[in-house]
């Protein structure tokens, strides 16, 4: 009967965060971030406790940095993440005999107690035993303990045993007799920091310098090429954006193609180009442009072009094909087919889509399949093209996309993948957790006061906060939104604020600045002339356009430290439902950033904050400044009421920057 | 490269509860119980799923139990568990290929397309392809295969493809062709029903019939015995408690004898009895009984007659000595020596408890210390006692717990342990994971509306509801409560209510009948003259007795199943901070108790319900009884609105049986 559990750990230690599913997948963070490490840590008795994280980066051994309790037996280290790649942590805790003792000697003393020479020699040998790594240690120790034994004042002698030098030496030294570790060791992912803060610009090239000729003209629609689009290169850095996302830019199937009225037009002019999602004709597959763009060269001259501008091309990754795909006739077998031998098109019953094969993952060359869909990223990433926007990853096997982002990952670490996923929630967290590392979200569908702020309450201080980073698009070139369709330039307007400054990451869709808000018809959320089914050059330069004033905050973003964060958001009141008022600060509350924005495009709105001073690390100023960094106006406000009024007609929120007087 | 993630679940299985800290440590149950086990359960794409809870008991193999959609992704399923034991289970889930084709035909068949030939034949094929267990199965999918390729109408077709038989043969023999196990498998230990539902009563035999002369008289104290006790077990047990329990019955210590006086009376008088915790004497330790109470065969006699009166006894199990412990000389190296020699007594600086020596954990000869104190539970195990409450089992190493406890569910699984433990949160509830049975809590301090609505929410619908049973003591020998000591027999009733019908487990110290509520001295919650430190006898026919009133509580728990649970508690809107109104219901929301509570001792209070009536399942009702258990008095109730007014010197509480009429 030997008792089994005479090993098991001393020191709890429970609930380590950040944990995602019990360590199944990796907790994310960005090169730079401070990583919070929680636990719970605890024994028996009043003894005092040690703890440290112990972690290591993708590169060197393991390091250590001490963790202090919190409240509630939390305790808290923090990790400073330095470099892209799969990090790991865990806990060590132990008993701290020399603190434990030093505290009830404290206790004694300070109760009167005059007689403590058993405690002091009880320190003494407490000193003695400890681990002496070298002279020094070994010499500092021994004097203590001869202190304490010596005939010098008791008083003295407490004051000795708590030395600060003392107590800093012991903590370099420490004695870890009955040290637990955490289990399992936890998987920690870090991005560059452009996974969590980006700003994103969707562009179709074919449109740029195209020719969409009126119905009655009869004339030869022409396709823009990369040559034409990276001419609008430098407007779309002037606006401030970093990032550039094309759809696809391979070969368009011709077989049952879309024509250009739209979605439900299966009769295409003789011009009509296609929707560039039905990917794949003779011209190639996922591996070739088109050519109406161009050839590969005059992508990776794009592409150049693009990084001279400072925006870096993210492409679309879309895992279908049109049925003139050259997969079909080489590998028939990576599609389901029918009992009468076709293959299967895609469906959502009753509703067909004849222009799309879905690929089957079910299919028996699994091997193959998987290989040559890394063979398409591993040739993009060879052109150098670092970001991917896949398109409906809810719909392929969930298997693939976690094998693939980590074969990816362990050759170009510094990838980002957004995952184009509106779908149910536990698949968008699911994508995440699998190694997406950006992810489209509801927010084009939160409009309300209380839906935003549950919205963002659950995304930034929930348990997806650990890993998942969204992506704020207001509109798409699917989704052009009810409130964008009603509510005109005011509602754009809105809508950029909160996209950008609620979401580290956002993006918009070309157009967008135009406030075009035409649907399909009533009730739809397609665009009216969509870009899908047709090239749709524009009038960049048209009166009111939102150019400016997206420059304006894209430039407030990239200045202010407190907007590339998500989880520092906060939420105050403000005495109006149709008014939203959050802050978020840099470290250590710095650089408070406070954004009141009026939901209604429609009417001013008025009310008085109510703002939880502490969270702007204000609480204990007087009066302060808050500047709109939007108009470049001063206020002086005093405390946390604060009267506002925003007229969406003329600029529906204030951007204000604290600043203690 | 081959892709390694290939074999990887298809179905994703997430978030499977109950599961305690990632499976680490077991949910626990009673016998009787149908546990609901959840998962987030999905896949890519469109396809129907289905699932399974696979689980087996103490004995017997593998079983199934089907689980349903419930909403968001998350599926239920339900285990009947009929044994006491260790339970496993886990989570099945696999793609039903055929619910995914016969969704889509009926859909096509609904949206009016005609030609469906390709549909029931890829459907005949699926029929085909089955597991074909018996000649019954295989006649049956070949006929229905068959009709589906018949010149027989459509409409008949899809309907037979739907039929209920057709479907039920299939989930009999499902085809799991991709089938997903959660891992890891999740223990779940069921215990027998007192383990939830028990009321307990607090007794120190050695009162019973003792004498304990006043000061002036002179005259010796004298102890009671087992014999004496025993005439008291039909009065406890006609008021209805099922649970007895003891504090230490082992022979006390006389070095540092804690004198009649309390705790700060260092003199004790010649006959002053000392402390029962202070265990171990020349006569014997803790597998000994005070040679004052009687002998062992008296203590059997003792508990077969609580027996015989429906009467569990539970043990204290106090893992500490007094210095005249067989131990401390037997075993000195189970002690901590300081540095001098001398044994270390209990401290919490700057106290000292001079007549406890705590046990070392942390000795070199833990596998002789561990097997020692098991040892001493077999010891009484042998004697037939199954409950044991231990003293304060967070001051000792928790490994040895977890040890001790599965050792003895080896071999008596039916054993029950209740932690004395009033500490942190996180240490209570460790406790409860490492295998404690019943805990005691916070009850005793939480008085107004928010406390008790707040702490009987967390322990209900929180984490700890899966592993944590609580055990509501409105008080103990240490514990006389100031809410207790003000409110008089008021407070004694209400505490009375709130102990027996907010928790299924609960129990009072022996004098609460009596109202007992003199403290040591203002600010205290240790009685005057203490029972620790002194017989007390009592006159137990004292006129204002609770007697009586307990009793009722106790039947009215006993006939009623809703009280025996703790999950099922609902907290319903009562416009009076003084008042607090909640119901329980037993399974499929039947025998609906409604409690009405004025938590007031002083003044009367009144006020107006919002009852919740689906949770009381009388949502479809019209008018309904309540029927006052307490008083036999019957009102009859509309809606959810309802005066009530209680006067706490009348009867504090309404515990009302609601009937549909």
């Amino acid at each position: 009967m030997a008792p089994r559990g005479a090993r098991r750990d001393r020191v709890q230690i429970q609930r380590v965060s950040p944990t995602v599913d019990c360590g199944r997948y990796a907790a994310t963070a960005v090169v730079g971030d401070d990583v919070a490490v929680g636990a719970d840590i605890f024994r028996e008795g009043h003894e005092a406790l040690a703890a440290v994280v112990r972690y290591r980066g993708p590169v060197g051994g393991w390091l250590e940095t001490p963790m202090e309790l919190d409240s509630n037996d939390r305790w808290y280290g923090t990790v400073p993440v330095d470099r892209v790649g799969q990090w790991r942590f865990g806990v060590i805790a132990w008993t701290d005999h020399f603190a434990s003792w030093l505290d009830g000697l404290r206790k004694k003393h300070g109760a009167g107690q005059t007689d403590l020479s058993l405690e002091l020699e009880e320190g003494a040998l407490l000193l003695e035993r400890r681990p002496q790594p070298n002279k020094r240690v070994a010499v500092a120790l021994a004097e203590t303990a001869g202190f304490l034994r010596s005939d010098a004042d008791v008083s003295a002698k407490v004051a000795a045993a708590g030395a600060p030098e003392l107590l800093m030496l012991l903590a370099h030294h420490p004695e870890r007799l009955d040290a637990a570790t955490s289990r399992p060791e936890l998987p920690l992912w870090v991005d560059r920091e452009r996974a969590r803060f980006s700003a994103w610009y969707e562009m179709f090239p074919r449109s740029e310098g195209a020719t969409w000729p009126s119905e009655a003209s009869g004339r030869r629609p022409r396709s823009g090429t990369f040559a034409d689009a990276a001419k609008r290169l430098p407007a779309i850095a002037a606006m401030g954006f970093d990032v550039l996302y094309l759809p696809p830019i391979h070969p368009i199937g011709t077989t049952n193609r879309k024509g250009s009225g739209g979605p439900r037009d299966l009769h295409p002019g003789p011009h009509d180009p296609g929707v560039p999602w039905a990917i794949g004709s003779a011209a190639g597959g996922h591996d070739a442009v088109h050519p109406d763009l161009g050839t590969l060269e005059d992508f990776d001259a794009f592409v150049a072009a693009a990084g001279d501008n400072g925006l870096e091309v993210a492409l679309d990754f879309a895992i279908q094909c049109s049925p003139d795909h050259p997969w079909v006739s080489e590998h028939p077998e990576w599609f389901r087919h029918r009992a009468d031998g076709t293959i299967a098109y895609a469906e959502n019953p009753p509703k067909k889509y004849e222009d799309i094969y879905p690929i089957d993952f079910d299919t028996d060359d699994r091997e193959g399949l998987w290989s040559e869909l890394r063979r398409v990223l591993d040739f993009w990433l060879a052109r150098g093209i670092r970001i991917f926007r896949v398109d409906n990853p809810h719909t392929k096997a969930l298997p693939f996309w976690e094998w693939l982002i980590a074969e990816v990952r362990a050759e170009h670490p510094e990838t980002i993948f957004l995952a184009e996923a509106f779908t149910r929630p536990k698949m968008m967290q699911t994508l995440a957790k699998l190694g997406f590392n950006q992810s489209y979200t509801y927010f084009a569908w939160r409009n309300s006061k209380r839906e935003l702020t549950d919205y963002l309450t659950e995304l930034a201080h929930g348990e997806m906060a650990d890993y998942f980073q969204p992506n704020f698009w207001p509109n798409t070139p699917d989704i052009l939104t009810e409130y964008l369709q009603h509510g005109g330039p005011p509602a754009f307007r809105i809508r950029l604020v909160l996209a950008a400054l609620l979401s580290p990451s956002y993006g918009i869709y070309s157009g967008y600045e135009l406030s075009e808000n035409t649907p399909l018809e009533p009730g739809s959320e397609e665009y009216w002339e969509s870009e899908k089914y047709r090239y749709r050059p524009r009038d960049w330069d048209a009166p009111g356009s939102l150019a400016p004033y997206i420059a304006r905050i894209n430039q407030i973003r990239a200045e202010h430290r407190a907007l590339h964060g998500l989880r520092n958001i906060w939420f105050h009141h403000v005495g109006n439902e149709a008014l939203l008022c959050f802050s978020k600060v840099a470290k250590h509350r710095t650089d408070p950033i406070l954004v009141i924005a009026n939901l209604d495009p429609d009417q001013p709105q008025e009310a008085t904050t109510w703002l939880d001073l502490w969270q702007l690390g204000l609480e204990h100023a007087g009066p302060f400044e808050a500047h709109d960094l939007l108009t470049d106006t001063t206020f002086i406000w005093h405390g946390p009421q604060n009267y506002v009024r925003l007229d969406p007609h003329v600029e529906p929120a204030h951007v204000l920057r604290l600043r203690a007087l």
